[in-house]
C-alpha cells in the first residue's frame, strides 16, 4: 500500500528547559520520524520571553539544515506579546516563510497571555494570514492548583495530573475557540489529551467554528494511569502538557472523533528528555521537563487503533497522519499527496507487520518509551524521503542535512478560505438624534472606556451598505462571524427588526 | 390554588451608576414585587471598589428598613478583593446573617477578577459556607469588542448586544464552572439570558457540577431584536447584561430546562432606570444605564409560557418561583413553603386570569416596560404577606416599613450538603527516593513558582489516610471533586494504579 | 435521619415462566423489602395471551392478601391487544383502583405488540388516565440475534447480553417516547439498564417529552461482566432483561441521571429464581427463567453510590426512593412522605452504618445475590410499616397478610396535569376548493387506505376554535403536542402561514 | 474554476404513483441536471410488490438509454422481501452492474418492511456488498396519524406533515441505524429533511455507526410552511415524504452538518408531478403524488448557503456535490474528480453569477418550482459531458440517448473497507457443564423458538480462534460490531472477564 509520506507538525527537538536541551536533537529525531513512515516534520521554534524571534528562529534553522534527515519547517512560538513580537511576525511570514505561531494560555509568569493579549494577538495574525496554535489549559487554575498540592506534600509526578485536571484543558480550549470566533480567525488546538477538550472542539465545529484539533502520540496510546508508578522514573517519563488522562477511555474516544473528521491531524508532541534531566523535579513535580516520545509510533499507532479496528479507513489514515496537516499549513500538494509534481516522500506501508513497541528498539535516544510492551499492528516497509530510500525492512539510512526547510505561504485555503466569506461588516442603526431629557452625571465615569473618536462621527448621511443582505441569513445553531443583525430565521430581510431604515453598513 | 409568596432573589433596588440611583427603590420595587405574587425579595448591595462592604450594607438596610413592603434579605456584591474584603465578607456572614455574595467576571477594570482571584475567592466564599453568584461574561472580550463597535462608528442601543455576543456569557459560565469544580464549591450563575449559556450549565450538571442556573423574567419573556428599534428610548429599555438574545428561540428554550429542573430559580434582575438615566448613554451605549424591569411579571411570565403551554407542573411552578430559591439560600423551610411555622407570605393563584402587561398600569416608575403588550395567563388573586392581605383583586395595600430583614445562616443543605462528602483529600504516591544521577541545571528557575516548604516535608511515615476508599469510584461521567487518583472503572481498589503502596492521605 | 418509607414499584413476586414461579413470594419478597427500608412495593400482574387480565388480576390480589408484610398496589402487564383486553382495562381503572399497566416492545410471538398496537394502547390507556410502563427492547432485533448466536453455537449466559445489546434498549425507549409523544401520553420506561437508553430518556425530557425513567438495583450496582463467568449457575443469576450492561461506567452514570432529576424512580425487578430453576436454560439461554435480587438492597445501593458519594442531596434520595414513585402512580401524599394524614411507614435512616451484602445473610430464597461481596454504606435502622415496628436493629418482625391492597385513581396529577394542557386540537386551513384539472386514475389506490368519511365531511360551517392561539407558541427545541402549526418563532400569530383564514379547529 | 461534473444520487423521473408518471422523465430530467452543472443521476427503480425486479429493472434502462442525456445509473428500490426478490438482487448486483437498493420503513401495507425483515434484507445486501439505501419513516405511526387527522376533517396537503412530524423520521433513522450496527452493514439514508433526522445520524457516526445521510435540495432551502399556503395547488406542489420540516431553522442546520462533514452527499429527490397530478389529492392529502423538484437547482442551492455563507469551503463543496457521491456507490475514480483517465464531466462554476430561480425559467416541465423567488449566486458557466459542451452560458446543447448506463461494483471501498475489519465472530464462554439440579418444566414452552441444532452442537474441541484478540479493545464510546466480549477498558486480555478460559471462537 503506497501513501504519501508521513507529516508530524509537532515536535521539539531543541525546546530548553532551565538551559538543558532534549536527547533528540534535529538528527536523533528526524531519524525516529524517518523509520516510523514520517517524511516531514515542523518543529516548535520556543523563544523564552525577552528573545528575539527573529534570532531564535535562524538559531533553530541553521541547526536543523545541518542535521535534520528530512525536511522540515518551523513554528514559533510567541513567548510574550509587545510591538517587537508583532514586528517580527511580520517579519517571520513575509521573509521567512512561516506561517504558523503558538500561543500560550498556560505557564503563569511565563508565556501566559491573558484574554486581552490574546484578542490582540489573534486579530494581528489573522491579518498576517497565520495559522494561531494555541497550547489550551487555564494557566492561572493551574498555577492555584500547583500550590495547592505541593502544599498537600505531594512532589511527586502524580501531582502533574493532579495539579492540571482536564477540565482546565477543556476550559482553555472553549475560551480560545470563543475568541477565535470573535476575530474570524482559523484556530488550531495542538495536543488534544481528553476527551473533554476533544468533546468542546466537536461540539464548536458543529455550530460553524473554524477549529482544528490535534490529539497526539501519547493521548491516542499511552496510559495516564502511569503517574501513581511506583517507579519515579518511570512516572516522570510521562510527564507532558496537558497531562495524559487518567480516564482509561480516553484513546478510543480521540480515535473515534479522528476517524469522522472531527479532529484533524495526528502530532507527536515528541520531545524526550532523559531520566537525569527528567530528575530536575525529583523533588517537585513542576520542575520535572515535560515531554514526551512520539514521532516514531505515530503512524502506526493511528493503524493499529484506528484502522485495524475497522474504526478508520485508509483515506482518513492518510488523511489526518499527513494530508491533513499539509492543506492546514499550506505544504499542499507539494507535501501530502502523491502526485506528479509533489514531493517524492512516499511510504510504503505494510497493514500486517506486527512489531512491540520498545525503548531497546526505538531511535530515540531516551531511556523510557512511553508505549513499552504496546503490539502495534501496522508500520513502514520501505520509506523514500525526495525520492532516495532511506528506510527498508528495518534499515535506517538516513543522511543528516539532507532535510530542507520548506517555507510555507499565508493564508492557507483550507484554514482561511472560509474566513473571507465571513468577513462582513457589523451594522448600526441610523435613528434620529435621541433629543430628550438627558439626567445629570455628578461623577466621572472614570472606569468605563469610551471611545471619544466614536462618539462624535456621525451615524448618518452613510452611503449605503455594500453587502447585499440577500446573501446572508441568521444562523441559529452556528455563530457565523457576520450574524450581527438579528434576523428572523429563516427570512432574509433587509430592513432590521424594529422598522425599516437606512442601514448604514461601517464594518 | 394556594402557593408560597414568591420569592425574587434578584432585585438592584439601589444599584447606583455614576452616581444615579434607579428611579424604582425598596418602596417601588417591593410593591411591584406584592403586584406579581412575590412576598419577598433579595436585593443586590451593589459596593464600589475601596467602599467599605459592611457601611454599604448598612446603608442598603436601613433604606429597605424604611421602605420595603414586603420581607427581603440581601446578597453583598464582592467589587475587589483584598484582605479587607475578606475580613469584611466574614463579619457579613457571621453577624449580620448574609450567606451570598456576587463576584463579577465582567466589567473589566472595574470589577472584573482574574482567575486567580476568582479562584481564591471562591475558596474563601466556600469556607465560609456561602452561595457564591457569578455575573458570567467575559469581560477582556467585552472591553475589545466595544473598542471595535465604537471604533466602527455604532454608538447606539444596538451596540450592546454587538459588543456582548451570547458566547462570551456561555464562555464565562464554563469557566465558571470549572472554577467551582476545582474548590468543590456550589456556584450560582445570575441572569441566564442564552441558550448557550444554559446549555452549559445543564451539560455541567449532567456531569455532577454544583452549580445552579438563574434566568430571569426578561430572558424567559422579551424580545431582544429591539436593540434594532429605530426608536432610541425604546432600545435602550432593553439594555442589560448580559444582554437579551436575538435568537427568538431562546425563552421557549430557558422555559424547558426550567421545566426539567436544569435551570433552577427564576430571578428578575429588576434595575429600573427612566428614559432621561438611560439617555446619559445617547451618544455611547457603553454609557447606557443597564438593567430592566421584570419583579411584578416574572411569575405570570413563567406561568403562562411554562404551566399554561403543558411543560411544566404547578408544583415545579412553585419551585422555580418560590421554594428552590428558599432553600438554596438558606430561607427554607421558613419561606418557600406553606406550613405551620412558616411565615404566611401566602399567594392565591388565579389560573385563568389574562393581563395585557403594559408600563401604563405598572407599579413600576419607568416609562417603558419590556413587556408591553404580552398578554399574561395566570396571576395573583390575593396576596398575603406576613398574613395581612397586601394585594386583591388588582388593589394593593402595600405599607412601607413593613418588610424585615430576613438573616440567612451559611452552609444552605441544599447547596453544601454534598460539598462535605466531596470534601476528601487528594492521595501522593509513596516511593522510595531517586537516587539516580540529576542533570545540572545551568539556570535558575526564575519563572516557575516551587513552594520550598512543600519540597522539604517527607511524604513518608505518615499515617495511613483517613479516607475508606472502599466509598469511593473513578467517575467517568462526572468531574468529581475527589476524583483524584485514577482507578480502573468499576472496581474499587486500595492501591493506586502502579503497584500497591502505603498511600498518604495528606488531603 | 427520619425519611418516608421507601417504595419500590417494580417486583414479580409471582411472575410465571413455563409454569414455575420465583422463589421470592409475596412473603419473602416483601420481608426483603422491610429488611431494606421499602414499606410498600407495586408487583407486576403478569397474565399470558388468552387469560383474563381480571381473573390473573384477583388471583395475585388473593395471594398478596394472605401473604403481603407490608402495603402492596399492583401493575397490570397487557401480554396483547384486542377488545377483551381493552373492556377488563376499564374494569381494572374503574373497579379495582389500577392506573399503571405495562407494555412490551419485547418478547416476540409472545407478549410483544407491534407499533399500530402501541399506538392503540397508548391511546386507550391515556383515556383512561393510566400510566403506561413500557418494557423497551427491540423484540424482532432480539430474536433474530438470539438465532444468530444460538446458531454460532454459543448456548451459555453469555448468549443473553450478547444478544440484546444496549442499542436495542436504546432504540425502544426512543420509538416509546416517540409514541407517547403522539399520543400526549405520559410513558414510564421500567427497568433502565444502560447509559444508552437512559441518554435517550434524559434528551427526550430535554425536548419537552412526558417521560419517567426507572433504573433499577441490578443497573445501579451490578457488575454485568458476570455474564462471562466460568461458573455457569452464577453466570445465570445475573440473567434479566434487558440485560446488565458490560460496560463498568453504567452504574455511576445512572447515579449521576439520577442525582439530576433526569431518571426519577428507582425500583429493584426483583425476581428471584433458585438455580435449579435458572438451570432449565442450562443448555440455551434463551430458556433460562429471567430476574435479578434488588428489594432489599435498593434503598441501600442508591445511598452508598449516591449519597454517600456527594452526587446526590438527602431530599433527592428520599425523591427517587420513594415520593417520586408515590407522585406518578397516585399515591401521595397517602404515601412517600411524612405529614399528620400520611400513612405511618416510617424509616429511621442510618447514614453510616456499613453492610456487605452477602446471600448467606439476605431475606430472600434464592442462592445467589448479584451484589455479592458489595459493602454498602447507610441502611435502615428502624422500620415502622402502618405505626408498627417491623424491623429494628437487624430484628425483623413482619406479619403475614398485614399488607393492604393500596388502591390507586387514574390521571395521577405528577404525570396528567401537563397533559390536559397539551391536549389541544389539530387544525386545517380553510380554502377555496381546487377547481383545476385533476389527472385521470387508471388504476385503484388499492394499498393506500383513506378515510372515506374524513374526505366527505364539509370543513366549513364549523364554529371557530375553541382554543386560544394567543397562549400557544412553536417550539423549536421541543415537540409539544399542540405544536402542529407552524408558526414563526417567537411571534404569536392567528393566522397561519400562508394568509389570513377562517381557521377550522377540529381537535 | 474547475469542477468535476455534480453527481446527483437521488432522482425519481419514472417513479408511478397510481399509474401515471413524473412529468420530468429521463429526457427532460437530465436537461434539468446538466443547466445546473450536474452530469450524471442515479434514478430510482420503483417496482411494485410482485413486480420482477429485473423486468422493471431493464424498462427503466431501456428509456433511460433512449432519453438520457448524461451518464446515468440506477438503484433499484426493493418491494417486498421473499426468495424470488433475492435471488433477482443476486443477478442485479452480478450481472446488471447495480450495487444499491432501497429498503422502505414506511408505506405500510405496500412497501414497508417489518424490523425483522429489515434484518435479514440488511444482512442479504451486506453479503452481497451492495449499500442498503433506507427511507426513513415510522410507516405504522404516520398510518395511524394520517386515519387520525383525516378523521378530524383535515384533508388539504397541511395534513401530509401533520401526519408525518419531523420525530418519525428520526425515529426511523435510529432503528435503521440500529439495525445496520447490529448487521455490520453500511447504511445510508436518503432525504434527510429534518434537523432530529439529521442530529441522529450525526451522533450515530460520532459513536462508530457507519451510516451516510443525504439531505437534499428541498431540505436545504425551500419553506415547510408553504403546507399551510391558502393556495391548494402551491400548497401541494411541496408534498414529498419524509415532509419538509416547517422548523425555520432547518436548512441552515443541515448545512452546518454537511460542512462539517456529519452528511455526505446531496441529493434532488427529483420527482415532478403537474398540478392536474397532484390533484388526484385534492380531497385526501395521502392521494397527492410525492415528489418535488431539486434537480436542476441542487448544486447553486449548496453554494449559495453553504459556500457563499463562510460554512464551507470549494472542496467541501465538491465532495457533497459530486465526489462523496462517487465514492459511496463506486463510481470513483471515473466520477468524482477530474484526473487523466477519469471521465470528461467537467463544469466551470461561476461563483459570482446571481440568478434567481423561477419555474419560468426552469428545464422542468412542472408548473410550481419550490424554490420559487429564491436568488442563488454561483451557478455553472459551462458544463463539459463526455467531452463535449452541453451548456454554456445558460444555452442547453442536451442530445437524448447520450447518456451511458455506468454499471458499479459491488463493496465500495469507502462504504465497505471499515466493515471487513469489524466483521468479527463472537466468542462463548467454555465452560463444565453445570451438572446441579434442574427443576422441571411442567408446560412446553410454546413461545419460545430454541434452535435446536445450535444446543447439541458442542462448542468444546474446537480449534482456536483465529481472530487475535490484541488486536482488539472494548469500545466504551462506540458500538463496534466485534465488541460483543466485554473487555475492561484501556486493557487488552487474552481471557474473557471471569477467568482464564480456551475461548472458542465460533464467529
Amino acid at each position: 500500500m503506497v501513501i504519501p509520506g508521513g507529516i508530524d507538525v509537532n515536535t521539539c527537538l531543541m525546546k530548553p528547559f532551565l538551559g538543558i536541551k532534549p536527547v533528540d536533537d534535529f538528527l536523533q529525531g528526524t531519524k525516529a520520524a524517518l523509520a516510523g513512515g514520517t517524511t516531514m516534520i515542523i518543529d516548535h521554534v520556543t523563544p523564552q520571553p525577552g528573545d528575539s524571534l527573529m534570532e531564535v528562529f535562524e538559531h533553530w534553522q541553521e541547526a536543523a539544515d545541518k542535521k535534520a534527515c528530512c525536511d522540515y519547517s518551523l513554528h514559533v512560538d510567541i513567548p510574550e506579546w509587545n510591538e517587537t513580537v508583532k514586528h517580527e511576525l511580520e517579519l517571520l511570514v513575509e521573509e521567512k516563510g512561516i506561517n504558523s505561531f503558538q500561543v500560550y494560555m498556560a505557564y503563569k509568569d511565563l508565556y501566559q497571555m491573558s484574554d486581552s493579549q490574546l484578542y490582540k494577538a489573534f486579530s494581528f495574525l489573522k491579518h498576517l494570514g497565520a495559522v494561531v496554535l494555541v497550547h489550551a489549559e487555564n494557566g492561572d487554575l493551574i498555577a492555584q492548583e500547583q500550590r495547592k498540592i505541593l502544599g498537600m506534600g505531594i512532589t511527586g509526578p502524580e501531582g502533574h495530573p493532579l495539579s492540571r485536571p482536564e477540565e482546565l484543558e477543556a476550559e482553555a480550549a472553549f475560551r480560545a475557540i470563543t475568541l477565535s470566533n470573535r476575530v474570524n480567525c482559523p484556530v488550531y488546538i495542538t495536543k488534544v489529551m481528553s476527551k473533554s477538550a476533544a468533546d468542546t472542539i466537536t461540539q464548536a465545529r458543529r455550530k460553524g467554528s473554524l477549529v482544528f484539533g490535534e490529539p497526539i502520540s501519547a493521548s491516542l496510546a499511552a496510559d495516564g494511569s502511569q503517574y501513581w508508578s511506583k517507579n519515579w522514573a518511570k512516572a516522570a517519563a510521562y510527564v507532558t502538557s496537558p497531562p495524559l488522562s487518567p480516564d482509561p477511555t480516553t484513546p478510543d474516544h480521540l480515535h473515534t472523533l479522528l476517524a469522522c473528521g472531527d479532529l484533524q491531524v495526528v502530532g507527536s508532541a515528541h520531545c524526550a528528555y532523559s531520566t537525569s534531566q527528567k530528575a530536575i523535579g525529583k523533588d517537585d513535580f513542576t520542575l520535572i521537563p515535560e515531554g514526551t516520545n512520539g514521532v516514531e509510533e505515530r503512524m502506526s499507532i493511528v493503524w493499529d487503533k484506528s484502522v485495524a479496528m475497522g474504526k478508520m479507513d485508509e483515506n482518513q489514515f492518510v488523511a489526518v497522519t499527513s494530508t491533513n496537516a499539509a492543506k492546514i499549513f499550506n505544504l499542499y500538494p507539494r507535501k501530502g499527496r502523491i502526485a506528479v509534481g509533489s514531493d517524492a516522500d512516499i511510504v510504503i506501508w505494510d497493514p500486517d507487520s506486527v512489531k512491540t513497541i520498545s525503548a531497546r528498539l526505538q531511535q530515540s535516544a531516551s531511556e523510557y518509551n512511553i508505549f513499552e510492551g504496546l503490539e502495534c499492528c501496522g508500520g513502514p516497509a520501505l520509506v523514500l524521503s525526495q525520492g532516495r530510500v532511506v528506510y527498508e525492512d528495518g534499515n535506517l539510512q538516513a543522511h543528516p542535512g539532507t532535510g530542507r526547510f520548506i517555507p510555507r505561504k499565508p493564508f492557507p485555503d483550507f484554514a482561511y478560505q472560509r474566513v473571507k466569506f465571513r468577513n462582513q461588516g457589523k451594522q448600526g442603526v441610523t435613528r434620529g438624534m435621541y433629543d430628550g431629557p438627558v439626567h445629570d452625571v455628578a461623577c466621572t465615569p472614570k472606569y468605563i472606556t469610551p471611545s471619544p473618536s466614536a462618539r462624535t462621527s456621525p451615524t448618518s448621511n452613510q452611503p449605503p451598505p455594500i453587502r447585499n443582505l440577500h446573501q446572508s441569513n441568521f444562523s441559529l445553531s452556528g455563530a457565523q462571524a457576520d450574524d450581527n443583525v438579528p434576523r428572523r430565521s429563516g427570512h432574509r430581510i433587509v430592513a432590521p427588526p424594529g422598522g425599516r431604515s437606512n442601514i448604514t453598513s461601517l464594518g
